[in-house]
Parts: C-alpha cells; structure tokens; sequence
C-alpha cells in the first residue's frame, strides 16, 4: 500500500513512518515542522536529540534500502495539500498532522484561535482533497480519547445505541472534551463524519488515549532514528513525565486528586494500530471509531507504578490542578476494535518502563526542570507558557 | 438592559435590534456587512430593498427618540471586539454575526473553510472577550435546529439524559448535522460549553428553526426600516421562496420527496424570544438551550399551505434533492423553554401569509428568478453558485 502519514516528523508521526515502511508499505511524510516551532516558543527541546527529518529518512535508507518521500508544508495551504495527494496517490493517510497539546491551546486567545484553526482548517483540506482527488482513499484520523470527556455511562467506539421515550437510534457518543484542543478533535469528527456521509468517504477515527514510551524496533536500529520524547508541562504527556522526574529525584507531580482516569496505550501498539487501520480500511462511506488505547489507569496507578519501578526513592506529590475536570470519576471504556483487527497489546506491567529509565538518565543532563511546572491555567482566559 | 447586537444589520440581527431598543432596552449592533457582501457575490438582493445600517439607525432615532449604536467590524479581528465589548460595555450580547446558508457553506473548499472559520473564530472572539472583560456577560447565541440532524428519536432541548449499560447521565444532545454551516454551529456549541464549564460564563443557545416573515411591528413602521427578504436558493429559506415562487406563478420546487419535516418560527417570535432570554439570563457557568421553534412541518405540508393561501392557482414541483438528507424521518422537538419564560407563538395558520403575498407582489419586479434554482450540489465537493 501507499500511505501518506500526514505530521511524519513528530513525536508518533515518524516512527509510524518507520514502521509502515519496514512492514513493506510505500510512504511519504508531510510535515510543517510546527511542533518544532513550539520548542522555540517554549524554549525546551526534546529530552532524546532528533536530527532533521531530511536526515532521518536518509539514514533509514542507508540502513534498510526503503526509501520514505518528503513533503515540506503546511496542510492549511490548500495547493500545497492537494499538490501532494495528487502527487504521492496514496492508498491511506494517516493524519497526525495537527496541534496536540491540551495545555497549548489553554495558553490565551491566540493559541485557542490557532488550534482549532489550524486543526480544523487542516483537516478540512485534507478532506476535500480525498473528495476531489480520489474518494477511495482511506482517512485514518488521529482523534483522542479526551474528545468524550469522563461521562457517568461506559464509553463506546464512537457511536452509541441509544433507547429514549420508547424510540432508538445509532447516534454519535455525546462529546464534553475538556480543553479547546480535545475541541478542535470532536470539530474534527464531526466534520468527518459528514463527509463520509455525503461524499462516501471511507473514514477511520482513532481515538488514542495518552501514549507513552520512546523506542519502537526501528527507531531503535540507530540513535539518528530517535524521536521525540517531551518532558515539559506542556507536550509532555503524564508518564513520560513522572519518569523524567523520578530520574531527576523529583517528586512525581500529581494534578489534584490523581483520581483522574484515562486511557493510555505504549508506543509500539500505537504504530501497530495505524498498521492494522489502513491494512483493514473502513468501508466506502463508513465513518469507523476505534478507542486506542489498551488499558485505563488512574493518575495514582500511574504514579505508584514508577515509584515502585523506580530504583531509587520517589515521592509524590499533589499540586493544585491546573485543569478543571473531574477528579473522580467513572471510567470504562470499550476499546475491543483494534484487538479484533489483531492487536496484541504490551502492557505497561511489561518490560518497558526499565527502558525508558534508561533513555531518560542518558539525556537528563538536557532536562530544564522550570518547564516542567505548569503555568497554564485553565480558570483563566489569559497565562504565559513557562518561567 | 444594555444588549450588543453582532451581526445587527442581517435579515434578523436589525429587527431583533429595534425589538429590543423599542420595549427599553439600551442596544448597540456591530456588523461588517459579510451579509450584504455575499449578495454581490452572488447576483442578488433581498426582494425589499434595504437601508444602509446608518440610516437604518437614523431613521429609528428620528422617529423614536431612541438611539442604537453602530460598531462596524469584523469579530475575527479580535482587537475590534474587545474594544467594542469594552467600550459598549453590555449585559448581554446577542449573536447573529455569522455565515448562516448552508448551501453557501455548501459551495466548495474555499466556502466551507471560510464558514467554519468565520464563524467559530468569530465565536471564540466574544467567548475570550467575555471571559476577559466581564465573565457576568449573558451570551445569547443563535444556533439552529439543523444541528441535531433528524434522529430517529425525539429531540430534546440541548441536553439528554440517557441510560446506558444500567449507568446514567446528562450529556449533551448527539448531533448529526447536514452541512459544513450547521456543523460551524455544532463546533460552537460545544466550544461555548465549555467556556461556561471552566470560566463560568453564561450562555443561552438557541437552536432557531427555518424562519419565515419579513415584518415585525418595528420595521413596519418606516420602509427605510425594512429589513431583508431573501428568495434565492442560497439565503433564501423555504417559506419565504414558496411564496415569491407563488406570486410569481413559478411552480414551488420541493427538494425530493418534501417528508423533510423542520421546526419553524415566525419572524415575531424570533425577536420575542431574544428579549426572553436576555431578560431571563442563564445562571452563572449554565450552557442553556432552547430549541426556538413554535411548530414543525414538512416541506409538503408547507407547499400545501401556500397553495391554499394564494390568490391564484399555484403548482408544485418535485426537483431533484441538491442536499444529502433523510425525505421521510421522525421529527418531533420538544421546546417548551421559551415557552415557560412567556412566548405565545404565532402559527403559521394565523394571518401572516397574506402580508407576504403583499409585500412579494410589491417588489416582485426585482426578482432574478435564474437565481432561486439550485445549483449546490452536496454530492459534490464542488458547485458554482449561480446561473
């Protein structure tokens, strides 16, 4: 197959890039480097050193012979996004390329307005591209499992059977996110939706929860194949996080009451589910949500298992959550349609963590511990991204 | 009450203005004109002809002694809507000002993205400009009926209770929307919930149904307060056209089979029902939703009902269905809500009928009837706008 893997040079992005390539298929990355551009504005950098994307694709063909093509640009320049569909004539793509961090987004009005602009307005593009171009090819979205919120009943695969005064339909799972970037996603499941619904797209919408882990087996092959791996409050996700602060002999930094559950999912599944999406694409005019996620922990549970994993003494501690969301709450989720296309999931109980203690003291030296605090207050319109 | 009108030169946004500055209140409108814009865009203009908003305001003041302010901008350029929001400095805003035509929406890339952009930036705008400058501020937001699509179960107002797997909950009503406009509306929606669910803002939607009228006991007072009456097919709604189509001796052109069932409202219900809910404000952190409808009927049932009113024989004419939408659906809406805070509807079988025949046979002059075909397809990603 020929799949386009729309934000090829972040965090998730290039190491689906590698995977797909490695398991045979044709690729191609498009990428603007915005999640770049924010390391600048934030003034971090990825704990774990990444070359150039020019550079990581010509190292995967010295060592693999495969090639990966490079798009350079911006999804919200249409030319350039139906340029590149027309030019690569994918089978699938897969869509990472949007602004991902909650906190980012809660900033101020600007970095509200750009999120869901740029989300959006990408996205939309990127639709009407498949329509215009060639509607058979498969869209398989990046959404996220904060799109639903923490609802009282179980939460289902992006539809639900509902019975009301004697009457039933299929609707699509009520969405209450919790920031204006977990916004831009629902906007951009509904958008979805439609255009499967009119145009016959075939459409599959990932709901991933929070991810964690840094190496998978091909960015393991050379040091210049890493990626990302982000430790500040506001790209860093919560257990990439508490690792870096256990290697760091900080306290662990729980948000509140750490009864916060959520949905998390290893890096290496994350790659093996974009593989089975796109090897077993929606139907024509399906609109198809899987919850990728493989397991639900709450912050506590997350927590307590690198204490315990940790070599040496860790404590934890609770801040006052910048966040406003519940804090206990129930959580259960449905998330049985990536296992039976295949998935075999790796559990954080696995081996894992070990290796990612690992990666994080090689690199601790490059940790600012200031970013790690987070300023962005979600009770507030307006606040300033670090110290 | 001092109350901001956006969007207070449209075929709504002006009458709702001399409404509300007629029973007391203190009111301003801001507008950029995107409304009479799109006019130009499209070869056409409201059957009765319009005012500049200037004179409009002039002619009010002369004649009533009471004066409404005039700010023209653009919502997208938020320093314009902080400033107007300081300096009018109102307790409530009222807000029309967006891209309202589905088919417009319905155009192509260009057309979608410009709604949806338009729009919802426009909307966070007011939301941050609100939480900024006075969070006590009563949003009174216009939203349309066409966002929940037409479930097979009845439609409530804004939320649902359901029951799910032997747990419960209040979650916002599932949407299912049928263009990229009304999906412009669902994004606010919940982008508007969420602003009241972390800075504790209050927001009344209001899901309107197809409106129809033209005169309210305000703009009949003068002709240069009329306000707009559009028959084209982009901006023109359905009741409005079947009756210039009637005075025209044009047959009236159902879309498909006409079992569309819709809510619909009279024009002086529409302006009652924005002086309920800005009297009666949503309490603080309360996202409020009425569905703004007086009664519901389908497409047939209204053709009927011109038929029988008209003077002259009238025919119907099935055409081919341009929108992707269910012909025959359940349809039944609870709106009770505005009922509660004192509107007492006008129906369709009151006496309003005959005062468009009036007013169409009046201008009938100025009709392009090219322009009253449909030429947006929603099958299609692209559609020019006109004959």
């Amino acid at each position: 197959m020929k799949v386009l893997v729309l934000g090829g040079d972040g965090y998730l992005g290039w190491p689906t890039a590698l995977h797909l390539s490695q398991v045979g298929h044709e690729v191609a990355v498009v990428d603007n480097f915005a999640r770049r551009g924010y390391d600048f504005e934030m003034g971090v950098d990825s704990l774990v050193p990444i070359e150039s994307l020019q550079t990581r694709a010509a190292v995967w063909r010295e060592l693999t012979g495969k090639s990966i093509g490079v798009y350079i640009g911006d999804l919200c320049d249409a030319d350039f996004t139906y340029r590149t569909v027309r030019d690569f004539a994918p089978d699938a793509i897969v869509h990472y390329a949007e602004q991902r961090a909650a906190p980012y987004s809660m900033v101020d009005r600007k970095h509200a307005v750009y999120t869901q602009t740029n989300n959006v307005v990408g996205n939309l593009n990127v639709l009407y591209a498949i329509a215009e171009i060639n509607p058979d090819i498969h869209l398989v979205k990046l959404g996220t499992m904060g799109e639903y919120g923490t609802p009282n009943i179980d939460i289902e695969e992006g539809w639900l059977e509902v019975e009301h005064k004697g009457r039933k339909d299929r609707v699509l799972f009520p969405k209450r996110p919790g920031s204006f970037y977990h916004l831009s996603k629902v906007h951009d499941s509904h958008n979805i939706e439609f255009a499967c619904r009119i145009w016959g797209l075939r459409a599959t919408d990932l709901n991933q929860g929070v991810v964690y882990g840094q190496r998978t087996p091909e960015t393991a092959m050379d040091d210049r194949l890493a990626t990302r791996f982000d430790y500040d409050a506001v790209f860093g996700t919560v257990l990439n996080r508490f690792v870096i602060q256990a290697v760091l002999g900080k306290p662990l930094t729980i948000y509140g009451a750490g009864g916060q559950t959520r949905g998390f999912i290893e890096i290496r599944d994350t790659v093996r589910c974009i593989q089975l999406a796109c090897e077993n694409p929606a139907s024509s005019g399906e609109f198809r949500v899987f919850n990728q996620i493989t397991e639900f922990m709450s912050l506590r549970q997350v927590a307590d298992t690198i204490v315990n994993a940790s070599p040496d003494a860790v404590r934890v501690e609770h801040v006052e959550n910048p966040r406003v969301e519940a804090e206990n709450h129930h959580y259960k989720v449905v998330h049985t349609g990536l296992v039976e296309l295949g998935l075999e999931p790796h559990l954080l109980s696995d081996t894992l963590i070990e290796s990612l203690f690992e990666i994080t003291k090689r690199y601790a030296h490059r940790v600012r511990p200031e970013a790690m605090l987070p300023t962005i207050d979600w009770r507030k319109p307006s606040s300033v991204i670090s110290n």
